[in-house]
């Protein structure tokens, strides 16, 4: 019987994550309970959410030393004593890093299939919680409107690039944040962006002020710190700030939250919302329909980042927050 | 012919605000163009806000060196050249710090008169700006639901009186932060606030968590820094905060923004709302119908801070500056 490869968390990361805090190990395959199933993970995704699991509790309970490190994954059920799962079905679910998973029936989702010639891993990125993420965030809580100026930070990874480009299909002037040159010219050469700007460069500030000659009207914030604090010395009056994330302060937690909190939200009429993808669940369908239908038009292109092979896990999401990626990454398994 | 006493800017101020920065001085009365009206001040209000407005440009133009001090005052109209004024009319207006003010006519709002029974001060303090901002901040940015949790700063202020007692009206929970125990006492014993929390009190952050066993579900922010801070980590998830000042950081603006922004607001789903209380002008008939009903039926308290003497404006706003007052802020000229 094959053994069940595991990354197993050592300790607990204080400050910027190595791959000791990962321990390789393998353990017995378990047995599905009554209501649960066994899964054989295929594909597991990297977020820069990962990390922030480690610090605390968030939307979900935090990662602790001795647990196998948790994330989300697409996987094929292999036993099921659930209602409505059988063997063979592909499920996304928090299988973690790990080759075979038990998870409670209810809290596997089931996956339809991809559209005709798309990849399986679409499921994962454009029609998955990156897609749904840039959707939900831009269309619900960044609220634009053709004619307005859209930016958004992490403009090349995996919500940022959906979220460029669904800007961009509502008419809107769309700016990408990215780090370094190379990024920045994808953006504006392959995936429509007006402009982009490197926020490693020294010249952030005044590049950020001459990209956005109208100001901004909806900043999608993937990062907090410094380049949130740009962008909210450049927004308009009732200007929306949809709040994704925070990667700058995952990996390094800074003191403090940046200048012009509250000061510039009261003065401009700001608007700043926290949102979790989970929060719009019942308008997935709507959702998907309207991605796909880009997609096919070509209006949307997909980004995939597809690291082969488990033992590439720490890695991969070391890299991640280093901004390595170009679009959606996820480490095929199996 | 009387002379016109003014408070000039001298020089502005780089840090706390000191009697130096106002320089008394005398003009004569000017007299009113075409479109225009001279007013006689009667009252001027002292709010937080007029001192912001000496570090740039907010919603209103940067205060200058040379200027007369801004602020808005009530007035009577002694001549009039613009259409629909006359002498004799009681206005509100951008009067400054000043006996007599040449205003364009259509930059001042002619007032009604105070319900039967009122002083007329009630117009500058619950059916002025305060009542207002208290009214449509809490209301419209805060949106609370009955059960529910407000919490607001500066709570034995001109805003912050009446914001948790419209909270309590609506069947929230109402906590109030204030400085010391002399007005932690005033907001429980004489307004009807359920807790009062003193932020200067060495044990703020405790009092805090104790005071709103189940968290906050609204926060009305006139403070900012580190109240704010304290109140984002007390937030219940789908929590609002409605921005309406930031008067911690307008006499000593510090560096950085709160902790907890952005990564609090995308965990817990927050929403931060800043606003400004001209945003709601068209709905200020329904609000000044529902805020005379409160007072008539006694579920309302107005508390005023009226100081008798234009020489004790300068004083007046350094006082409000430092959290003297308690309740509406005003200075009687004439």
């Amino acid at each position: 019987m094959p053994a069940n490869r595991q990354f197993v968390i050592d300790h607990l990361p204080t400050s910027r994550l190595t791959p000791d805090v990962f321990k390789a190990s393998e353990s017995a395959i378990p047995s599905p309970g009554e209501g649960e199933v066994l899964v054989r993970t295929r594909y597991i995704s990297l977020d820069a959410a990962n990390r922030a699991w480690m610090w605390g509790a968030t939307y979900r309970a935090a990662i602790k030393a001795g647990d196998v490190m948790a994330g989300g994954g697409m996987a094929e059920v292999v036993e099921s004593r659930a209602p409505g799962l059988a063997a063979g079905d592909l499920v996304w679910g928090d299988t973690g890093w790990q080759d075979y998973a038990v998870l409670n029936g209810k809290h596997v989702t089931k996956l339809g299939k991809a559209p005709a010639g798309e990849p399986i891993t679409h499921l994962m990125s454009v029609y998955g919680v990156a897609g749904l993420t840039a959707y939900f965030g831009l269309l619900e809580c960044g609220q634009p409107k053709a004619g307005e100026t859209v930016v958004v930070s992490a403009a090349a990874g995996s919500v940022g690039s959906i979220v460029g480009q669904i800007a961009k299909i509502k008419g809107c002037r769309t700016v990408g944040i990215a780090g370094g040159q190379a990024k920045c010219d994808l953006l504006t050469r392959d995936l429509g962006f007006d402009a982009a700007v490197d926020y490693k460069a020294e010249s952030f500030s005044k590049a950020m002020r001459a990209a956005v000659p109208k100001g901004i009207d909806v900043y999608f914030d993937n990062v907090g710190g410094s380049v949130l604090e740009a962008c909210l010395f450049n927004m308009n009056n009732n200007g929306r700030i949809a709040c994704c994330g925070a990667v700058s302060q995952y990996d390094s937690p800074q003191a403090h939250g940046p200048r012009g909190v509250p000061g510039l939200i009261v003065t401009k009429r700001l608007t700043m919302r926290g949102f979790i993808v989970m929060d719009f669940e019942e308008q997935n369908a709507k959702a998907l329909a309207e991605l796909s239908g880009w997609v096919a038009s070509g209006q949307l292109k997909v980004r995939e980042d597809i690291i082969d092979g488990f033992d590439n896990l720490p890695d991969a999401l070391i890299g991640l927050l280093a901004g390595d990626n170009v679009g959606k990454r996820m480490v095929k398994v199996s």
